[in-house]
């Protein structure tokens, strides 16, 4: 763990929505109107890059991704699922966890380029209203570890 | 492993100059002339999602991806090391290894957003001339397993 920067949003926030913590890392669900069901795995020790952790807290971290990759499909049904630890602007340790749908604001293109369309609203009304259910699943798998 | 569309690109080639292949995987270099030293690591099966492998394979390809980003920073010490498998265009498991610096064409945002500068010719130099050690990193690590 290196020292944090005062400013990390990831320090001094739960980072989104906290859906389940554990002393080592925590979901949260991620503010984003084209993309309910957005997680992040977050980290919770101020650290930069995946091969910074040993191996044990490297495998429960993506043990966790896994986790959530798999609620998403399970309670969300997308057409697919995309992960991705950046962290360009944010050094802190933290895994995107993108339920993709083939109508969605950036498909088939990654969600950080320019927005081409606007999402089928009834699709994205169904995502918001399994939000409770995906919460629920993401906290009991991650209980159960 | 799901039957692949007879278009898949990661069935058909490498996907990038090989530069290691287990009976599983692959690392590739891929000809991204902004980004020496991007390395791609390919599930040789087609497989779309991360939750289809079993936990033994996801952990073998989850150890190539360190191993891969373990050289990326012992050979080019990057700023930042990006990670990401997306798959939306091609949904055969791989996965993204992306040395970023601060001068890159993109940093700090992903590099699939708009390009904001020509980088730093000299660095990007540095950066094709240790392509060679770097091949030979991850050769070695991966056949270290």
């Amino acid at each position: 763990m290196s020292t944090p920067p005062p400013d990390c949003p990831l320090c001094g926030g739960d980072g989104g929505v906290l859906v389940a913590r554990t002393p080592e890392l925590r979901a949260v669900l991620v503010d984003e109107p084209d993309y309910p069901g957005y997680v992040r795995v977050i980290w919770n020790a101020h650290v930069a890059e995946m091969s910074h952790l040993s191996e044990p807290e490297r495998a429960r971290l993506l043990a966790a991704v896994n986790l959530a990759e798999t609620a998403l499909r399970q309670v969300l049904a997308p057409d697919k699922v995309n992960l991705a630890s950046l962290g360009n602007q944010v050094p802190h340790l933290h895994w995107h966890v993108i339920p993709r749908f083939r109508d969605d604001a950036h498909f088939p293109q990654p969600i950080w380029t320019a927005r081409a369309r606007d999402p089928d609203p009834d699709r994205l009304l169904r995502c918001r209203q399994a939000l409770p259910a995906l919460q629920a699943r993401i906290a009991r798998l991650l209980r159960m570890g």
